[in-house]
C-alpha cells in the first residue's frame, strides 16, 4: 500500500492526527487549540513576551541533517531560547506548517513527537496553529509568548562599562556538530551531532541570571561574534572578550583539529547554540561561582560597540560573522 | 541599474528598511522589536487571545490576483479577524516572512506598507519576525495576538437551541471577487475584487455582539456552509438556514448571474469574506435591528451538529464545502 501523504489526510485529518498532549501547564489556559483563537491568561505582575522564528527545509535543515522528531524538537527549543534570552519563561506556542503535499503523513506525526516532547519538557502549552500547503518544501514558524515579572526583562541594550562578560555551556557546539554530520563523523561525535539536533536551551538558568542582575542578555543562535556585537551595539559599550577564556568543549577542540580549523572558529560563527551571552556588574562576580555552566570570558568599557578579541598577546576587532539570511 | 533584490540587501538590511511605523498603541509596549523579545502588557481584567495565519504564494496569492500590498493588509486582517470572531480585539502581531532570493525589495516594502496600513487601521501593534529565505515562493505567516473581558470568549461551542443564526455584511464577495479577477472583469465589478484583496473585518462590531450576547461566533474565512458546520458540529446542536435571507450583494447576483452560477455558490462556499457568523438568545432580537449589517439567517434547533438549508419548499442537508487545504 502507498505510503499516507498528507494530501491524502487533508488539512482538517491532519490536525486531527496531530492534536493532543498540547497542554501542560493548564492552569493558564481557558481554551485550548481548535477555536479560532486559544484563550489564555498570565498571572498579575507579570510583562509578556513574545518572539517567532521559522525552520526552512533546504536553509536549517535537510533530510541528511535532522530527522522529523529533531525538527519539531528544535523548533520549539529555538523559539523557547528568545525567551530565555530575555531572563522570561516560555508558557505559550503556536505553528504554523507549511508542508508539500507529497509529503509522508508519518513525518508530520513524528515532528509533532518532537514539538509534544520539547513542550513538555519546557512546561509550554500548545495553543494552536495553521497547516497550509507549500509548493517549495517544508516550512515551519513558530510563535512563542512568555511571562517576565513586570519591568525586569533583561534586554541587550543593558551592558555596562565595568560589567563582565560571561556565556553558559559550550559555543560552537551545534556548529561542530552540523559539520560532523555533513562529514559523517557522527559515529565518533555523536554528543556534537546530538547538539545539532536537540539543542537545550536552559530558560531557569537564564531566570536566576536575571535574578542575579544581569545587564544584557541574548541567546547563541548566529554565534559568539554576532551575538557580542549586537549587544555592544545596543549597549553603545565596547567589548573586550579574552580568547583563552571562551569555554570550548573538548568534542569541539578535537573535532577542529581533525578537520585543521580553528579552535575558536565553531564558537564564534558557528550558532544555533542556544547558550547564554550575558552582561552582569562585577559586584555579582562571587555569586555566579555556583553556576558551573558559567564562564567568565570579558569585560566591557566604555566605548562605541566594538568587540575586541585579545588572543596571546595580539587583539584583533571581532566582527559579527554569523550567518546572516541573503548574505555572505 | 539591476532592481535591487532581498538578497543584495541582507536579512538584517530588509528589516531596517521595514522598520518603521509599528506601534500604533505605545501604552502596551514596553520594548518594540528589535531584541529578542518584544515586551508588552494587557490591561487587568483581560483574557488573552492568540491565532496564528499563514499566506503561500500560489495557493493564497498570485502577481495576478493581489498586489504585494494588498497581501501585506490581508496577512493582517485574515489573522485580526480571529480575535473579532472571539469577540476580542487584536492588539499585537508578529510576522515570519520566508523570501525568495531573487525578490525584489520593492516588493517587501510595498507588503509592508500594506502591513503598516492594517495595523493602524485596527490600532495593532507590530512586535516583531524573522525573515528567511524560502526555496519555493514567498510564504507569510502572521500570529495575532487579542484581549478580551475575562471569561467572556465567544466560542464555537456556545449555540444553543432556540438561537437566532444571523451574519454580519455580505457573505462571497470575496469569492465572488476572486473569480471577477480571474476572469478579468474587474473593470465591471471593481467592488468584489476590492473585497478579496483587502477584506476588513469589524473586531468593534464583534465586540458588541459579544456584549449583546452572541453564543457562539465564527468568521467567514471557508465560507457559510463550513463555518455553520463547525458552529453546529462544536455546539451539538443542528442549524436551519433560509436561504432567500441569506444577504447577497447585488454585484454578486449580478456576477453570478452573468457566469450562470447559482446565487448562492460564493456566500456558501467562497470564504475570505471575514464577515461574522453568530448565533444569539432571541431575546436580543430586537436590539439587533440597530446593527444595519447584521441580517438573521436562520435559527438553532436540537440536534446533533446537521446544518440544514432551506430553499424554497425544500430542505437540504448542507455539507462543509469550503476550500480546505490537501483536500478537493
Amino acid at each position: 500500500m502507498a505510503e499516507k501523504t498528507v494530501k491524502d489526510t487533508g488539512e482538517f485529518g491532519c490536525i486531527r492526527k496531530i492534536t493532543h498532549g498540547f497542554i501542560n501547564r493548564p492552569e493558564w489556559v481557558k481554551l485550548g487549540s481548535g477555536d479560532d483563537c486559544a484563550v489564555y491568561t498570565v498571572p498579575d505582575g507579570m510583562d509578556e513576551l513574545i518572539s517567532t522564528d521559522t525552520m526552512v527545509e533546504g536553509i536549517h535543515f535537510t533530510a541528511e541533517t535532522m530527522g522529523p522528531c529533531d525538527v519539531g524538537f528544535k523548533l520549539c527549543t529555538s523559539n523557547f531560547s528568545d525567551v530565555a534570552a530575555m531572563g522570561g519563561r516560555p508558557c505559550g506556542f503556536v505553528i504554523s506548517a507549511g508542508l508539500p503535499e507529497n509529503l509522508p503523513l508519518a513525518w508530520l506525526e513524528a515532528c509533532y513527537d518532537g514539538i509534544r516532547e520539547a513542550c513538555r519538557r519546557y512546561g509550554v502549552n500548545l495553543l494552536g496553529g495553521d497547516i497550509t500547503g507549500s509548493p517549495g518544501g517544508i516550512i515551519l514558524t513558530g510563535t512563542v509568548t512568555g511571562m517576565v515579572p513586570a519591568d525586569t526583562a533583561v534586554k541587550r541594550s543593558g551592558a555596562r562599562a565595568g560589567d563582565l562578560v560571561c556565556v553558559t555551556g559550550h559555543p560552537g557546539d551545534s556548529g561542530a556538530g552540523l559539520e560532523v554530520i555533513f562529514r559523517k563523523e557522527e559515529r565518533k561525535f555523536p554528543r556534537l551531532a546530538e547538539k545539532h539536533r536537540r539543542p537545550k536551551p536552559n530558560p531557569e538558568l537564564a531566570w536566576k541570571l536575571r535574578e542575579l542582575g544581569a545587564s544584557a542578555m541574548d541567546d547563541i543562535s548566529d554565534g559568539l561574534s554576532s551575538e557580542l556585537n549586537e549587544i555592544s551595539h545596543a549597549s553603545h559599550v565596547n567589548i573586550v572578550v579574552d580568547g583563552e577564556k571562551i569555554p570550548v568543549s573538548e568534542e569541539t577542540i578535537r573535532f577542529s583539529q581533525l578537520i585543521h580549523q580553528d579552535i575558536l572558529h565553531f564558537p564564534l560563527t558557528g550558532g544555533e547554540d542556544y547558550e547564554l551571552v550575558f552582561t552582569i556588574p562585577r559586584s555579582a562576580a562571587h555569586r555566579l561561582q555556583t553556576f558551573s555552566e558559567v564562564h567568565i570570558i570579558g569585560y566591557v568599557e566604555e566605548g562605541n560597540g566594538v568587540v575586541q578579541l585579545k588572543q596571546r598577546d595580539t587583539m584583533h576587532i571581532l566582527k559579527p560573522e554569523g550567518y546572516h539570511h541573503f548574505e555572505k
